[in-house]
């Protein structure tokens, strides 16, 4: 059977402005390779109510998951719940349980909940609250959406809690060639080598280090078999070109 | 006049696999926010012929600009000048001015190209190259597509070459107060202060910073007395919820 696939939609003007550096579709990236899911796309949109509504219909038709990072505080800008119930087309209000985790944390800092972080336990009809060890305002799952906090530490904290209850496939395994000749050195044999096993994906790489130019050629593939197979090939390919 | 839109296509499975963290975007989103262009999305897709098709159909009608990075390397799975071709529907083979660039770069190494590295002087019909002082390798324009190499110091090389020959906008100037209270002490006053200063984009970021909890808000505009109106309030503000 095959993976499930996934696509990630970052939400957030910091970013787009060059203000903010994304790291959780970097972070997404490697946990989803690690436990069999897809990653087939990753989209970053703006604070924007009709933009996000139509990022969210495209993704979730096309893939088996949809995960969002960002919009989900207490601040105006911070829209991605009502983007999210208007996609599914569903209402959105303070729920009980969502309200009580924000709670629960507030009381453990010494506070109460105010008017305004209250927001952050609106939550679209119907939707499954994402718990977590970092932060008293969940995440949620509504259909196949995956809905995530854009803080770093929080999103990693989410992902921790929701990754185990989907359901996921066969983790692609990769081995890594280091080549210390340029890419058009080693190009028309990888080609060669891509055409004669199908079932391996062949990516390189070029690097420089110091006065090398190099290339690393990574091969991923589900069967340890067909891995080793190419690793020995490129290990052939190695000796050939360095001669 | 508003500023002319672009959007991103990063292009590369190892983006999408976690093995590679991208570098390019946030560079770019850098750089056009300086010069005046709206950055309006970023789409990470894989090295898919018919995905990268579809993804500039969709992009380059919707935006002034399209910038592409990755996947025009001299390897079988560099793919993006053919896409790009087959998207605009036009024929693409080596051309004698992107040789010549290839030839000299590789001159200048006391080498001579090989048939593999020729593949990098593929340019479609009717582009316009973007030479550049890092590669031998061109990128290229062609309509409001600009399509650049993927290792970060060439797709900066071929950025500076190419932004001064494209019509830009006026560059929003942005301020950063910071706020050693949580967002949701604020949000209520920065909600208000949106709707009172519309032409204003009020952004507002959490950070931890060992005991403290703080925001930092940014106001971003384009006349610098809004922007300094923005600031004055936000001043006012802070000394009300420090006090």
């Amino acid at each position: 059977m095959p993976n499930p696939t996934a696509a990630m939609l970052v939400i957030g003007d910091g970013i787009l402005s060059g203000r903010t550096r994304d790291a959780n579709a970097h972070h997404l990236a490697g946990e989803l390779s690690r436990v069999g899911v897809d990653l087939r796309e990753i989209r970053v949109v703006p604070d924007d109510h009709a933009v996000i509504v139509d990022a969210l219909d495209a993704l979730r038709e096309r893939y088996t998951y949809v995960f969002t990072s960002g919009g989900i505080g207490p601040t105006h800008d911070d829209i991605t719940a009502d983007a999210v119930a208007a996609a599914f087309g569903v209402g959105i209000e303070v729920r009980d349980d969502a309200r009580a985790l924000l709670e629960e944390a507030m009381a453990r800092r010494g506070v109460t909940v105010t008017a305004e972080q209250l927001r952050m336990a609106r939550v679209p009809d119907g939707a499954t609250l994402i718990a977590n060890s970092r932060s008293g305002a969940p995440g949620f799952t509504i259909g196949n959406v995956h809905v995530m906090a854009g803080v770093p530490s929080i999103f990693i904290a989410m992902l921790d809690a929701l990754l185990p209850t989907l359901a996921t496939g066969t983790p692609l395994r990769s081995r890594e060639v280091r080549f210390e000749v340029g890419e058009s050195r080693v190009s028309a044999q990888l080609r060669e080598l891509a055409e004669r096993l199908p079932d391996v994906s062949i990516g390189s790489y070029p690097f420089s280090d110091g006065d090398i130019r190099g290339t690393n050629v990574v091969v991923r593939a589900t069967a340890e078999e067909q891995l080793a197979e190419a690793v020995a090939r490129l290990e052939e390919i190695r000796a050939r070109v360095s001669g």
